[in-house]
């Protein structure tokens, strides 16, 4: 049936990929992939359609989740992301097995509200049943590397911790409600709101400094002291130390250079509990990559364990790379007899090279200006 | 947010691949996306989403497609399979490519009606803007490497032509409604329904005779003369000897032994136009490779080319296979002092060693005991 404007198009915000856009798509996830299994990630692959049950009570992307019903009235959403979907997974058919688990995949994401994309691929580890530092340093060197497996070089670690916030939150006593939007504000990065919002709150005139400046709180490791002269709170200090211990550690794996701390990062509404860290590539106006502790997931899934990780939003950024050329066939074959053509055909390929096969007869000058547009070094006429 | 009962699962009919399993169906997607390329098929990958208007119109899976409203009304649906979407993406942009387009992918599709597997891995190839048998056969005979890749040794590829069919249908002047019953009854190889419609209608004894016949047509070159022997119509003898032309190309491939003809294979409501075929393994219930020549699908698209190709049912035969062991890290790093065992770690790693890291203090027994479950045969304690 003849198709409609509409079926000749491709819903907003999502992409096809032709050979050599698939080409390079595969080639950086093909480095990312060895490099995961070399820091011993076992990949795992989870539906693309979860309940919405499963992904849906603490994504921070619940509006963007594509949501239906199923024939049984149950809403089904695309996933969002896979960390939830994994937790679901360890959970349930891997529970048990030997701790710490290193999990890793690669797979499509599903965003209702993004401009740009819509449907995107996704890499990335999980390392669950560590609560050591050494894990989110684990995590945060395998992210550097992860950049760097794709040819990188200049590129940028911030590096947060959610405790120092939440501790800030507790310590002044702030309601729930101006917590939430604070949350939302910072994490959006929008400081005029954060700015509105102090100034019209009735906390101390000090204390509402101090959320004035926790956003241009980045660099090294002088920021950890100065929010210890705030502070004699507890649960600040330990966040303060736990985020100071992890940074050392990343001087042990190399990668310090890359990495700023920064404790203006925040994810508003989502199910990080500890260090967090965005990614960020020169000219990207977006973190390429997002991770960090979350310590409470896995115990809504009745299994409490310790988790930490992050993805890498590969599928976003492949403009930043250039389009390869695309391997081609070593050889044409052509002639009159088809018999011959295809036993010629058969030949090469027994030999192991790649053969493209003539299916009709042409002109000889017409089989040497397809060979030249298609790349293909030998013509081979039998 | 702690999950309910349906948080912890999964939808119906789908399902999530553990390290081993995804292994497996990693390793023979690799085989066949290898095998496809050395017959210089190049890859490309379509949007998970597509609107309704591209995939719905002349599915065969009409029934079974997950479909829901984005937020301007436009109904979207998950594929249902990939040659339509392929059709759209060269009807569009590649259009004006060098043709013959030889493309191939393997993605997940979508069935929302199927028992055991909704979503699956479906890996296929496309030859666009051929009518030549040769391109027929080149596909069949790369659907029989594609079973073989696959490790299977003892399998048949059935192998018919719509056009033998259709050309009865014509010839009898069966009605519209009779005939797509037929069609569909024949298509699900419902031979008790079809003789009962056969023996209902108001058709001609020997033509019944026919019709009945046909569904049992199946072995060599013969049953080619026997539909001959019935038939004057241009169109049958189109077909038969269009059929016997591929057939013939097939033994010159050096695969005619895998190929039985058989003359009761027809897909009901399908793009499907001239030779089909079905590839089966031994103890599994449905058809693995469906394929086929579909020449009017594009025309559909505005773009009129004929086609061929076929689609492997690669996730739904996963069982057939047995799971083979996982690659283990090579080296467990483990010690008292973090910033030793992390130096140790990246040491091995520049060395290209799989490598797996000690996150906390443990027991020399706990250890041990650890590394031989993980199956990594060497200790390194620093």
């Amino acid at each position: 049936m003849q198709r409609s404007y509409l079926g000749l198009r491709i819903p907003e915000g999502m992409h096809d990929l032709l050979p050599e856009e698939l080409a390079l798509q595969e080639r950086l996830e093909r480095n990312v992939l060895d490099l995961f299994r070399r820091w011993s990630y076992q990949k795992v692959l989870t539906t693309t359609l979860e309940f919405g049950a499963c992904v849906q009570p603490n994504s921070d992307v619940e509006d963007q989740i594509y949501k239906f019903f199923d024939r049984k009235g149950h809403i089904l959403a695309l996933r969002p992301e896979l960390t939830t979907p994994i937790a679901r997974l360890v959970s349930t058919r891997m529970r048990g097995q030997e701790l710490p688990l290193r999990l890793c995949y690669s797979a499509d994401v599903f965003r209702n509200s993004l401009v740009r994309n819509r449907e995107f691929r996704q890499a990335g580890v999980e390392l669950v049943g560590s609560n050591a530092g050494l894990a989110d340093a684990e995590i945060i060197a395998l992210a550097v590397e992860t950049i760097k497996s794709l040819g990188v070089k200049d590129f940028q670690i911030n590096l947060g911790h959610m405790g120092i916030f939440l501790g800030l939150m507790k310590e002044a006593g702030i309601s729930e409600e101006l917590q939430a939007k604070l949350e939302d504000f910072l994490a959006r990065k929008d400081m005029v709101g954060v700015e509105i919002l102090v100034r019209q709150s009735n906390l101390a005139p000090d204390f509402q400094q101090i959320l004035l400046r926790l956003p241009h709180l980045n660099g090294r490791e002088e920021i950890l002291d100065e929010v210890l002269s705030w502070s004699r709170s507890q649960d600040i200090r330990e966040a303060v130390e736990g985020l100071r211990q992890v940074y050392r550690y990343l001087a042990d794996f190399g990668v310090q250079k890359y990495i700023a701390l920064d404790l203006g990062i925040l994810r508003g509404f989502s199910y990080y509990t500890g260090v967090i860290f965005e990614g960020y590539l020169p000219g990207v106006g977006f973190p390429v990559i997002e991770g960090g502790r979350y310590d409470l997931l896995y115990a809504d899934f009745g299994y409490p364990l310790a988790a930490t990780g992050f993805a890498l939003h590969l599928g976003s950024i492949l403009g930043q790379f250039p389009l390869t050329s695309l391997e081609n066939a070593d050889v044409f074959v052509y002639g009159r007899d088809p018999q011959a053509v295809i036993n010629k055909s058969q030949e090469f390929r027994s030999q192991g090279k790649r053969v493209e096969m003539s299916l009709g007869e042409l002109s000889k000058e017409a089989i040497q200006e397809l060979a030249a547009k298609k790349k293909i070094p030998v013509l081979c006429k039998v």
